[in-house]
């Protein structure tokens, strides 16, 4: 049996893709679709006060092409708190005209490869718990997709030996160091929690950079043996001064 | 031909995975939906009165993101209870308001690759029948997982020596048994009855647990070389008294 | 090239899987759904008239879980007889308030890896055609999937030898044969019919033995190494007495 | 680099695979109905003269089970053909009742395996033009299914020499040649027009005769290692007289 | 760990597949359906403009089979003109009469495996800037299809040295050359973008060339181990000149 690495984690996170159906938006009457907007933005009110508090953070992107509109994220200490967020957002006026196509549901994640040995408490370390406990970058793209190492023949991440895996990681991780800068990143870790084991989100100020780094780390080992990859999705950020515009007709 | 393990097999399990329509549910009046609420009570009021005889029991758990929006699970002696529970679930008010996304067949099983010789009829030991007939806890959250033991290539669990399984699941066990205490596991066999061969049921007031667990777990060679993982659905505890709340629109 | 083997093909059959839209067919006053469910009733009388004549037949369950809420399930000596009764049961009244979720189209057939040579007509053989052109069995549930025999990398059963074919259906029939009295199934073909290679049905009075029978042959070699399997479907007798009980909203 | 072989390019070929809407068919009036099929004879009758002077072909044939309820598929020398008629069809009063399920989009091919060397131009040769620009024959039944070539690990058809390849269809053309007045066959390439490499539409009067030669080509090794198969589609003969018998409600 | 290969980047493309929803189109008037072509053309003559000033292009096809009834392809140089476009499309009204059933994001992409050394800025080179910023072909038709390098045991295109990628891509080239004059090829790379690695549109006036050019490629290396592909699109150019008659009913 293999070790397995020690991980630490954050926030729970709820990724939370729509898509909307404008013909029915369109049948409401301007006053109608105003309130709408109105509500929507009270209840983003709410949680931007939390986000202001760092005692969670949120966002809104656009998602180009079918397979959403838009999504909404949100990170929490809890999944009640997540739940109620939910079960909030679901009962919006607004929501009525939104179709829900994916959601992803996972933990922020920093990984303990390469951790050093210490008597610290690395969850009262300021540097991680701002990488665990995160407030959301705003830059104009976002790329989501969520993976799995393989474990398939030959190419089985989990057989490796730890050596094997914390080498492979490593070199992994001088590729994204090349993005810095470019490129935030935020890993949540989903295994027991969704369908996949982890859940990539990349923030960028240029969406081209998405296309370079997945590009480039296709061909690393880490991956190119040992990863394999569900959809993507990528999009445009929508702020709250956005919104009225996103959905006027 | 290689030898299957006798397993010793309790109540039918039926896990219900329903997502609501709240842009109808909130077309109804205040009235109407009051009295749907109260018609699902009394109904889960039957399902109590059989659960505190012992003779089943049942639960109901929200399930975060797009894949439902609550889960109804029951366990009955028999297909007949099952399918009598199901039919009347779908004929009342409140069920009308769902949309069924996923369910799950199973056995409440216990695998006995770890039994001893005994005399003893299995069925007769209070722990054994406390473990095949169980109530179910009352957690604050919820992961359910169906998994099948993997035929490919060289890794073909149904072609592996008895011995070598037992090794492997005893090897499993282990890890399992680190969790003692944080997460309460049901597992259910499914051959024959739904897609998979096993429905996995944890239980556990930390969801965290949930991620580490399963994140350990995949390490070991009984999950890295031979475990098939289906859909993965997490989720928070609705107790009768939330459910108000819960459909309040 | 191997040797393919001889079948004996019998009726054609039909597994047509229906949901009900229960909220529709609520709408409808008692007046309208009695009138639907006698007019359902006739339909059935007249398939009961050719299976007491022997020249087909059919039966009705109910379905656990998501998949569907019914099986109808018919054999007929031809094609046009069986789209004929589709094409009825399509326009009744009852179907409205159905959704068709899964079906399959096969041949009763008797597989003839065992037989000896003989002169005798097996066609004209009494205990063979009663296979061919069975009257189902009136069990308390019922168990369908398809199947596939697997062709990937090594585990490829159409490159076996008829010999080690022949040699792998024989343990695997005397599995099989372990369950004589508990269980009585239903072999049809599909190759060039349906996605699938085979269709197989197992009536029981015990659903638990559709447990056991699977999970025990999934040890055997000709399902551990060969075996594909589809989607499986679970449920409960329902007799023509039993329909407006089902319905009975 | 392995060789492709020359292929002969025939018509191309739409099959549009329907469902019909049984319930909201049944809510026109019997004159509406009427003069639906009435405007769908036209539209056929319209066919009906290309096909009388061989400048394109077309039949109907209902489908078993779910997946459709009737297939309607052309043949036409060009694309623009093609969808001017997809286009009328998708206008007509009848269509409206119809949802479709799955299409196939090929060309009727000749493949050269076996081609002799001539100076002789091959499509001014009287056989091979009665092979590429078809007569659809008016065969009880029909059998359709779309078919890659296998490409993977050891098994991979692309990568084989052609004097193998050549040898293998060899083998298989023999068991087709079996079938001969049993069953015509229509083969149809859709490389870069469709999902899979080839579609194959059997005619038959005895649709068992599908299961045969599918099943015994499945022991051929051009199908054993090299055969993967999409979903399988079987129907009977929809001729223009039966079209009100089949919609009458 | 295997060296990415540079590439170099244009325009940013979506295509939106669509289909009609013909039965409600005809429900409006024909004033009103007038109304929404209008519409539609007046949002295309924008697009025309901006095409005109060689700042983007577009085009439309028409798609056979069940996929979709068109395809609307726009590039940009940004994601944000991208959604903009988008965005306004999705409030058209004759998009209302639409539903989305694919579509693909992308960068226009020269991969630079045969590049030759030089000082000059690749983005500066007037042929360069041509392929990677192009006003789009107004062939006769169109074929779009998603494909992946295969990552799979012993073919794993991102395990490959470069030399050996560089002389698969050569040899795939020498292929392509071939159909000079006939396609029209626009490689667009979609890692990190969306779901497959790379979008090929091929335009060409013959859509057997189409075919030809995709079973010809499936002989070579590059594709026959390391070609993974998507669905197929194919269909005919839709001016702007042909709406009224497309969508007249």
């Amino acid at each position: 049996m293999s070790e397995a690495v020690v991980t630490l984690d954050g926030w729970y996170t709820l990724q939370d893709f729509r898509k909307i159906d404008w013909a029915s938006w369109k049948l409401l009457s301007n006053e109608e679709r105003q309130a709408a907007i109105q509500e929507f933005q009270q209840f983003l009110d709410k949680l931007n006060e939390v986000q202001d508090q760092k005692e969670g953070s949120h966002t809104l992107y656009t998602i180009l092409g079918h397979k959403a509109d838009f999504m909404f994220m949100v990170l929490r200490p809890t999944l009640e708190e997540l739940h109620e967020i939910e079960n909030e957002f679901n009962k919006l006026t607004i929501t009525e005209f939104t179709i829900p196509t994916y959601s992803y549901l996972s933990v922020v994640e920093l990984s303990n490869y390469l951790a050093k040995d210490s008597d610290e408490d690395p969850y009262q370390n300021p540097y991680v718990r701002g990488r665990l406990y995160p407030i959301l970058p705003k830059t104009q793209h976002v790329c989501f997709y969520p993976m799995d190492k393989r474990r398939e023949g030959n190419d089985n991440w989990y057989m490796l030996p730890m050596e094997e895996r914390r080498e492979l990681m490593r070199s992994h991780g001088l590729i994204g160091r090349k993005y810095a800068g470019k490129i935030k990143q935020l890993i949540c870790g989903s295994s027991g929690l969704d369908d996949f084991e982890w859940g990539v989100t990349l923030f960028s100020d240029d969406a081209l950079q998405f296309k370079k780094i997945v590009y480039e780390m296709r061909f690393d080992e880490a991956s190119a043996r040992y990863g394999e990859f569900g959809a993507f999705f990528v999009g445009n950020l929508l702020e709250d001064d956005d919104l009225s515009r996103f959905l006027q007709v």
